[in-house]
């Protein structure tokens, strides 16, 4: 993050039905339309990253958009992660896996540094973190720690998402403590992540927690004060940089800001070339971010 | 159910480390250790669900297995669910996806029916029931009820799981009702079920309860009067049969009896040859849970 001056992260979440313009979206020439929709999805990937990557600190790559093209969009993800490394950008696998503990082995293996197995060394996507969904509880995470603190990488745990739903059961208040369950998640995160704090003061146990709901992230802070918060939700489901202050009282990797549709439809919105149009809104995104994060750390 | 006199489902979840012998688990001849793995996880699920389909009614592939193997483990995947599927058995996809709106469409649609895309329609792996987790609240289980109810599928939701952690979140007391969490979780699924009540007088939205915890099954049925449960935990986790039975109250198709390490490695337990163990204990479990139903709709 001080390398690059940047906390912006790039969504990639390529909806085939609103890829750039000008890429080849001709279905047939023998093609399956899991291989045409692969290639498209490929090519306005690598020319989305590539018009943002100077402003951004890591990509995060949705998994659904790529499962939804079956086994060449494992190919395809892979291409992507390896693209946007080659750039100098850490990859974020939003992943939302969560399950028991050999289940979650196999996850992360997959997802993070591999597995060995009978058949020589099964490859990983090599992801630098990967958000997890701590329903099943601590030992449903805990394999995903290990797996992550041996590779190097870290874990980004959804402990208040951006969604409206998010209040159905993440924001119900627990009966003593008087704790909403997201902050009983929040400690759980805190905890896990106390044998994990590097130089830099940051755990590798971090925390997801919607841009839309400021209102949560000071105490989501205090709660944790050394996770890296992901920061879903600017944009297009409407949280706005500005807000996100307590998240850099951690530091300046403290609040990575996530922002996924409104870079890709930049053009929508403000017209000129899909191109440009996301340089510009993610070079916006990114100063604004520093700034705040600068602003916050001299105040502090 | 009826038709097959069975509640079981094969728990298919292969780990490469502990495939059935005789199986070719070469490395090399010029294929990569995921294409190697590929073909011996293809034939162990094929020859396990071979052994044992004539006991059961559904098997239930575990996705974490096949994510490990990349774009290969996608196409055995798929090879999977058809053999299953050829031998008139339904397919659980266990999954656990969970997100926000549009990504959760995306998940269903690769999971259940396909998606439309500019590109031609993009093949799902037409799962008859998927696996979700509810974290995020009703929002994110909502695409997942739309696209089984439109395909005749249906979705089961992460009530009470069988894991030990799953104390730590699931079993937490609200303020106010008293309820637990996995409480509430239950009142969603009973209400996103209801206008998906069929002729049996099951809904298509149904709940993983696990087995391990049968004091919560009685009252995980007084909050879903209409909802197939979903039961993994026997065996190897230490389920019983015999405890199931408040699952069985709204119909034979009440609980859904899921068992993985006990059948595949019933001969390390008992001696045999792999394929004779599991269908000895496939069956075993089959009679089991439906002498089981019988006395209890009989008793009802």
């Amino acid at each position: 993050v001080s390398e690059r001056e940047s906390q912006l992260v790039l969504g990639v979440d390529p909806d085939p039905a609103a890829l750039w313009p000008g890429l080849d979206q001709r279905a047939g020439g023998g093609r399956s339309p899991r291989q045409a929709a692969g290639e498209a999805v490929l090519a306005h990937c690598r020319a989305l990253i590539g018009a943002t990557a100077e402003s951004c600190v890591a990509v995060k790559l949705q998994l659904a958009r790529f499962e939804v093209l079956g086994g060449t969009g494992w190919s395809v993800l892979e291409q992507v992660a390896e693209h946007a490394r080659g750039l100098g950008l850490l990859v974020i696998a939003d992943a939302k896996r969560g399950d028991i503990d050999v289940t979650a082995e196999a996850y992360a293996g997959a997802l993070i540094a591999g597995l060995d197995s009978p058949f020589g060394r099964l490859e990983g996507l090599g992801a630098d973190l990967v958000t997890v969904n701590p329903l099943m509880g601590a030992d449903s995470v805990e394999p995903f720690v290990r797996a992550a603190r041996a590779a190097g990488a870290g874990v980004l745990v959804l402990v208040r998402t951006s969604n409206p739903g998010a209040a159905d059961f993440e924001d119900l208040e627990l009966a003593g403590s008087g704790e909403r369950l997201w902050e009983r998640v929040a400690a759980m995160v805190d905890e896990l992540g106390r044998a994990g704090i590097g130089q830099a003061g940051l755990s590798d146990v971090g925390a997801v927690v919607g841009a839309t709901q400021p209102g949560h992230l000071l105490r989501a802070r205090e709660l944790m004060g050394s996770a890296p918060f992901l920061l879903p939700g600017i944009g297009a489901q409407g949280g706005r940089v500005e807000d996100l202050a307590p998240a850099f009282a951690a530091g300046p990797a403290g609040g990575l800001v996530s922002a996924s549709r409104s870079i890709a439809g930049a053009h929508r919105a403000g017209g000129g070339d899909p191109p440009s149009a996301a340089r510009g809104e993610a070079e916006r995104l990114r100063r604004a971010a520093w700034e705040l994060s600068r602003r916050v750390l001299q105040a502090g």
